[in-house]
């Protein structure tokens, strides 16, 4: 007989038919009820022994983390909360689960003690609901693109090319760690390395994906991209996945049409998907929000805040604009911002970001047409000759989700920017190449993945919404 | 005006409306035919220019590689093999290209010639193809298993344990190259590398994958893996894409066929949404055939090898089964295999996949249960003591395609085995506590993407079927 999951025995029309559930005991009460989880949905199908069925050593091993082969019949339940259960007709104990020894106790555990055992927290309700809607999201990053017309770029992970100049990076080696072959300076001779040259790990997939958008036209990427950068926060992770567009014949209009259009589907995807997941974290945030004090609690729950994007269009300004109102901001006056803003140029930090999508315009806000000097060196340059088509969609609660801009096309004023800023043209040579044949206006942006699952999620570390986080220290699993 | 794809175009009823299509220049045939090719299809859109309607320095900016903007009403085409063209009211150069200096003229160049400049080759037919399947593949193989319940995981890129074994590893590091830190050994102090250890490119997700298994049931991981092997075959890169479901509750047979469904799935897909570019690439290999000798080529086209693993079961046999064949066979009789088939306990070399692929069964053939000191140490050991639960699916012109395992879900053995192969059983402690707590039964395979992709586009150099292809000597763009 073939397993059903769980999710498909709870949408089950109860008739008495014989069905196999496999799974993972979550509780066992009263020698009777056994709580069974088998991952396809937070919630558990309840399997009843009939009393004195079952010996006394099996009994023994019905523990919490033990993994089940239940046959049973399927039957309208009694019980509050659940329209079936199981009543067993044979229980096979798959693997044994020590009570003493499992990590996982049937109580709440701090997610610090969970990230020391990764392998495991997949088992709880919190990181079950995570993970599901981490794959939720990434599904729909996937169809949002083709039913567009976009085509998936794998661009490379190892690379030659520090072009982007986007943070501190990972070197990739194949030399002998303690004797390296040197050349006759005694530096290290990268050039016996593996690939014949120094190499990193990628932080961007951008300048690639240019090369194809201006071949397919419409494009995204979707993988792991790295910054080496000594951050403890919880934000920052050295190891996490991006999603970046690009797309030939976009203007900075189009493009901040495609972000919003992009965040909304995924929120509304979100709603329409992971309902059971979605209301097991909204309760979890808000248990979460009642352990603070009461200034730092959120207005919105988190659905409140899912729906709240998916209904509202983002409100934009360019950079100007946020500038004038952030300097008459009352927090600006009263000193009561961190970084005061005074003058046009500064950039912008994350209490300015908070404040004027958290109180100021309480939406999402796309800012726009930021100072060149504060951005990379292909946006597309104005005609004011101060201001770059960048944009950052900002989030609340998230500071910057998306960052993207119009990339400059015009060669001249490309190269001009990229000797401005001191950049290795000779490494550049093929992305320069793309303005001298054939160029055209394009754009994109980055969505940083896991960004995005905090945000659908609730939770409020991003090592917790990865399977197995990196940072400074940590490698393990 | 909003630009329309041309792939939108040649499928849309001409009425003479106006539509604005942008892209770039194949061929401009007597001042007045444009072929517009847009990245969205492999077919051109025919832009006709009304004679003497557009200035002399205009025309001459017409070259390949230029990118145009053009306005024009969709007619009826009178021309053979399209059906709409574009009569042309208004052209805008977006990006010249110099016709002299444009890297890709209208002839044929070699892919080798085509791999140096890999940021330009997207833009020729076989590549424009080539990335098109290739996202039909990635997609499809999202939805292959979003339709059944999996959960896509990202396991990690970056990590501490070479528990597999599976090939020479990329070490990650942000030491100082010239002057690492030493210890009192005199060693490189990995302790003071970013990640407070040693740290390398992962080879493969599967134990990480493993642990998700047994808390959500499907998983399967669709990354980046990494191979640092000195292979200059056709066969190799550096770095490639694997997917990897891992199911609990699945014993080998219900792997071998998930893993026949998946690739059937697959080759589907790519007949039903790839036809135009399939077309080309089959027509594409005959050519490459037609100058092969006579007895190097196959007997199947590109499309007949596609349809016939569509429509024909796998052929399952024992690895046993398998050598029993092979010593009888011609080729060993009159020692024509460079490797003579004497004795069961031998691994199978390229040519007796082959052999028994396209010469014994003429179909896809998956072999099971190895002999255990050929494989891994994960894999379930058969009650014989002499083999394991291992199988690998072997497709005509490709060999191993996939290979794959129940895995060991008892504790003893699984310790045993570590012990046997002296294998660090520290690093493993999260991988043998599955066997600890709630141990299930569980299986999976990998997939090379790009075994697939040479599969499904008839290409014959792996190179050629990733956007940025790392291999010895090479990290490029």
């Amino acid at each position: 007989m073939k397993r059903t999951k769980i999710k498909a025995l709870l949408a089950t029309e109860p008739t008495g038919q014989t069905v196999l559930a496999q799974g993972w005991v979550r509780t066992f009460r009263n020698n009777q009820f056994i709580a069974l989880n088998d991952g396809s949905t937070i919630n558990n199908i309840q399997a009843v022994v009939t009393l004195n069925s079952l010996d006394d050593t099996i009994l023994k091993r019905i523990t919490t983390g033990a993994c089940l082969s239940i046959t049973g019949e399927l039957i309208p339940s009694p019980a509050k909360g659940q329209s079936v259960e199981l009543k067993v007709t044979a229980l096979e104990i798959l693997g044994d689960s020590d009570a003493e020894k499992f990590p996982l106790q049937p109580k709440k555990h701090s997610l610090e003690f969970l990230r020391e055992i990764a392998h495991l927290r997949s088992r709880t309700n919190t990181f079950g609901a995570v993970m599901r809607m981490r794959h939720a999201m990434a599904f729909a990053v996937h169809q949002f693109f083709h039913e567009r017309g976009f085509f998936y770029i794998h661009t490379p992970i190892v690379t030659g090319s520090d072009a982007e100049g986007a943070g501190a990076m990972f070197r990739v080696t194949t030399l002998d760690a303690n004797k390296p072959p040197r050349d006759e300076q005694g530096n290290v001779n990268f050039k016996e390395d593996f690939f014949g040259r120094e190499t990193n790990l990628t932080v961007s997939g951008q300048l690639e994906g240019e090369t194809y958008a201006l071949a397919l036209g419409d494009i995204y990427t979707f993988g792991p991209t790295f910054r080496a950068e000594n951050s403890n926060t919880t934000r920052h992770l050295a190891e996490f996945w991006m999603i970046e567009p690009e797309m030939a014949f976009f203007d900075l209009q189009d493009n901040m049409q495609l972000a919003e259009e992009f965040l909304q589907y995924l929120v509304r995807y979100a709603l329409q998907h992971c309902a059971d997941d979605l209301e097991f974290l909204h309760k979890r945030a808000q248990e979460e929000e009642a352990t603070k004090p009461q200034e730092q609690r959120s207005e919105l729950g988190l659905l409140d805040r899912l729906r709240f994007v998916a209904d509202n269009d983002f409100q934009r300004l360019s950079y100007t604009e946020a500038i004038d109102i952030l300097k008459n901001s009352n927090p600006n006056k009263k000193k009561k911002f961190q970084y005061l803003v005074e003058e046009w140029g500064v950039d912008l930090q994350s209490e300015h970001e908070r404040f004027l999508v958290e109180k100021h315009f309480k939406k999402p806000v796309i800012l726009y047409n930021y100072p060149k000097d504060i951005k990379a060196f292909y946006m597309r340059q104005n005609e004011d000759g101060k201001t770059v088509a960048a944009m950052d969609v900002l989030f609340p609660g998230i500071g910057e989700i998306i960052g993207g801009s119009q990339r400059e096309e015009r060669y001249e004023r490309l190269l001009n920017r990229i000797h401005e800023m001191h950049l290795p043209e000779k490494d550049l040579w093929w992305y320069l190449d793309l303005r001298k044949f054939g160029s055209a206006p394009h754009a994109g942006f980055g969505l940083g993945f896991e960004r995005l699952m905090l945000f659908v999620t609730g939770m409020t570390n991003i090592r917790d919404v990865i399977a197995y986080p990196r940072y400074p220290g940590n490698a393990e699993f």
